[in-house]
């Protein structure tokens, strides 16, 4: 990393990066090179309407600038929550946390508060292109990301695109049939769906299962796993392989470069990481059981770093 | 198809488009709007290795040119057998088949043997150009498409290319995967893979399974299923919902414009691809559902429309 050498040299053209998520919206600025000068933070009003929303992010990125003279903003890269079609820059489904985000033009109205080029992604997407840019996954060419927390979601990167879909809907990986989900019901109204084992709430629910004891969520697993308690400590295997073999599967089908493997239930550690690559390497072909699986490795700057990129190539 | 009322309308240029197969060669010349003006055919000499099969289809191609004296071929498509790196032009990897075919610089060579530019690529992905740009899925942006025969392949065609992969091995769909396919033994040396159940080998294996009686192969399958026999009618049916299944997965994990579905098992008819287009509803999202699942129409000109299509991009 030779820009670590200067992380400023080049702060003097940035972009801004939203990240607008359920509970929390973030806005920083960011360098040509991926570094992240400033960033700001506040409650997401997603009960209060879109417009509320809007305001919010918009008020973040007008601290940046303020607290930035000197520094020129070029364009405005937006991560956000739900369904976004990339091409309009408009919201296309979102749950009910952010009342009212469904059909949000959310370039639109940003650029009319901003006053500067906007480009919009899922927040997925941002995330996947921030490590495919900047992180875990830097100088691969083509990027498989999976995101394993209260669901299961994927995107692919191509360069410097994300494969978005017909209907901006690509990367819904947690709704591939999984043999290790039986007939299980999955939050999209089917059956048998890697989400329907493999997510945070998925294998606590598992866990009740299997030992007969209600648990909160994820972490009282992953609490008892550490003390011993052996059903725990499968169900996390289980965990760990059940992404493994979607993961392997669609390795084949997608060849990429590197996968990386992200959201809050990697958290469970190394047992379930040693599931994951297990599975990964039994699924895939000989020629490409070598793939590198990387842990993701810019928390939460990723969607900022993903969404900046995609400003990037707007300003230029 | 407004071509089809002046099909020879732009026959004065042409592309040559070559389908190397384990067992036949196809040559011939196709114009700009994919019309196929000339074919020829020759058994290839797969066992005599690769210098026998490029002079066979080094004179396939002179053949049609000297057919076609007036037209002028502008350069050379090719679909072959085999993993094969698009980049360099080289055979990476085929089966026993064709033999030495591993390592071939196809286009090197065929470029020397015929003084055309040369591009090449897998059958699969050749076939599923043909069907993306002049075929089944004619004007979608993006199609997924899976054959289904000895063995389970596929490819995703965005705009005029196809994903290759790191490896030149992206499309092996067959090696996801499958719930249908319990432990049995993949032809990759894995466990439970699609392959391992709905190809129709696997299909004509869990028959005689079933049945306690060995049939010859899927076509036997199919005359008992026609003639009745509810063994032979479940197992096709379990054969068009695997893949369905699968195919449900990837639609949720590509989102792609459409899915065209080719290879000898789509020979198994009505009930077969019944049970495929249910599993794919059953599997996809619901904003997703409706992606058309189409059937290959191009028959054995597809992989040489494809492969010509490359060839114009290359003439361009």
């Amino acid at each position: 990393m030779a820009e670590a050498d200067t992380p400023r040299a080049d702060a003097d053209e940035t972009v801004a990066a939203l990240d607008i998520g359920g509970t929390k919206t973030t806005a920083a600025l960011v360098t040509r090179r991926g570094v992240v000068l400033d960033r700001v933070t506040a409650p997401t009003p997603g009960r209060a309407g879109a417009t509320a929303v809007l305001d919010t992010a918009a008020d973040l990125v007008r601290q940046l600038r303020a607290r930035a003279a000197g520094t020129r903003v070029r364009a405005l890269g937006v991560g956000s929550a739900g369904v976004v079609d990339s091409r309009t820059g408009r919201v296309l489904s979102a749950t009910d946390v952010l009342t009212g985000w469904a059909g949000t033009d959310l370039t639109g109205r940003l650029r009319q508060l901003l006053g500067l080029p906007v480009a919009v992604v899922n927040d997925v997407h941002a995330h996947a292109l921030g490590e495919a840019r900047h992180g875990a996954a830097t100088g691969h060419d083509t990027v498989l990301y999976v995101a394993v927390g209260t669901g299961v979601g994927a995107s692919f990167v191509a360069g410097d695109r994300v494969l978005a879909g017909a209907h901006s809907a690509a990367g819904h990986a947690g709704h591939q049939p999984s043999p290790y989900a039986g007939s299980l019901p999955c939050t999209c109204g089917g059956r048998g769906h890697l989400e329907a084992i493999a997510a945070g709430p998925a294998l606590a629910g598992e866990y009740a299962r299997r030992s007969g004891q209600p648990v909160a969520d994820l972490r009282a697993v992953a609490a008892r796993a550490d003390g011993g308690d052996e059903t725990a400590r499968e169900v996390v295997l289980l965990g760990g392989a059940a992404v493994g073999s979607a993961v392997g599967g669609l390795v084949n089908v997608l060849d990429p470069h590197a996968v990386v493997i992200g959201g809050g239930v990697t958290g469970l550690g190394g047992p379930w990481w040693g599931a994951l690559r297990d599975a990964v390497r039994r699924e895939a072909l000989p020629v490409l059981a070598d793939v590198p699986v990387l842990a993701s490795a810019l928390g939460a700057d990723a969607p900022l770093l993903g969404a900046a990129s995609l400003a990037w190539k707007d300003a230029e």
